[in-house]
């Protein structure tokens, strides 16, 4: 891995040219360093900034990344911006644990985290009904969002989702504010085709990105995939205990 | 199938005995008909009361099952009391869905809906830690929840669990009341090892019944299986509509 690209939020330049400079010293090539993604195949992209950066990155590259994060990581992100050092020495020494991740197909579109259905703030509260293999279900709500293992950390856990480990096979699907008594997530495995139809258009939101409005839309796990660089003692359960505090023990 | 075995719950005596007299008169040769299981197999153990009595014949019998419930139907009941005839229609024609269903072994047992560790009434809260391949979590409180999806639609959720298709290869893990502002569960593939640690003797219950007192208790999937005869029509989305009127059209 000789060939980096870096891709930092507009607020992280001045750090994005820092490193840059010390990866010259170290003998690799920086083929780029911007808030925006040439369309440059590298050996590996390194990102400054927060998931939704990240995000951003994993839609525009098929190369591996590895994620920098100011102050504590994020679910996406390997290194705090200040581990730079650590960093610097795994590379040289190829020492990553590689963390694959799958993307959902939403239409033709791709999705890392969730596929988001949701009405407009003025807009009436709509019927949503979810077909899958061996049934459907029936939701009047907001919206809806379909999560992957690595969205269940996202907007899907702020909704009510439980956390999945990245290595279920399964997706998991919660209605936003449904007019019931209990709003309840469904996990379905990763292996079924699943079509959600709504009785008026509404907004289709993936990762965070406005693909504007439908009524129809087959969800489906693609092919495609990212690599997430990550330093060999990672573990998913110690970003959960430490962004979270859940799970953790404080005494 | 023309060998059976009729187990009920001792309040469906009567219902028992009238069906036996009915399969009798259609050339059936039913081998037992009680409230215990005596030790022969059957080519078909049909199971009278709700899901309770259903797991008591999944602990005991290796042949498959069916269940017949008063009033609406459970999740593993196939048949409400009222549709014997329907079932005499699809036994004759051997007219059945199999529905696999996995156990999870819990040290030396087996459970099909849940593991659940839980303190006594007037003993303090304990410390639990549960490890998987890539970590560990940490809970102070009244105990911890491992469902496997057959077990989703149980105590799991009530204690707030998500809804598991039955074909999800998962289980999910859920604390009972911890000491934290939130309570959210865990979504684990069911191919890892689960280690649970409690820092005082907790007990162990498994479909309901009791297995004593344990500090330390090693879980994974069995190769164990149950198969439930159910109806062609049948689908899981239609009993979690029927029976918690959830994810369900109301109008």
């Amino acid at each position: 891995m000789k060939v980096l690209g870096i891709f930092h939020k507009p607020s992280l330049k001045s750090v994005a040219e820092k490193f840059s400079e010390i990866l010259f010293d170290e003998n690799f090539h920086v083929e780029y360093v911007g808030s925006e993604i040439p369309s440059i195949e590298v050996d590996l992209t390194l990102v400054l900034g927060g998931d939704g950066t990240f995000l951003k990155a994993a839609h525009k590259v098929r190369n591996p990344l590895v994620g920098f994060k100011g102050g504590r990581l994020g679910f996406l992100s390997s290194y705090t911006l200040g581990d730079f050092d650590k960093f610097l020495e795994d590379l040289k020494n190829e020492n990553f644990e590689r963390d694959i991740r799958y993307f959902l197909k939403a239409g033709d579109f791709y999705t890392l985290n969730e596929v988001l259905l949701i009405r407009d703030p003025v807009q009436k509260m709509v019927d949503i009904q979810i077909f899958f293999q061996d049934g459907d279900f029936y939701f009047h709500a907001d919206g809806l969002i379909i999560s992957t293992p690595t969205g269940s950390t996202g907007y899907s856990l702020s909704l009510g989702g439980p956390i999945m480990l990245p290595n279920v096979n399964s997706f998991v699907i919660t209605p936003v504010a449904p007019q019931f008594l209990a709003s309840r997530s469904i996990i379905v495995p990763d292996d079924e085709e699943i079509i959600v139809r709504i009785d008026q258009e509404i907004n289709l939101i993936l990762d965070g990105m406005d693909f504007g409005k439908v009524r129809e839309v087959n969800l489906k796990k693609s092919r495609r995939r990212i690599v997430i660089l990550r330093p060999k003692d990672y573990n998913f359960s110690k970003s959960i205990k430490e962004k979270l505090g859940y799970g953790k023990r404080f005494l």
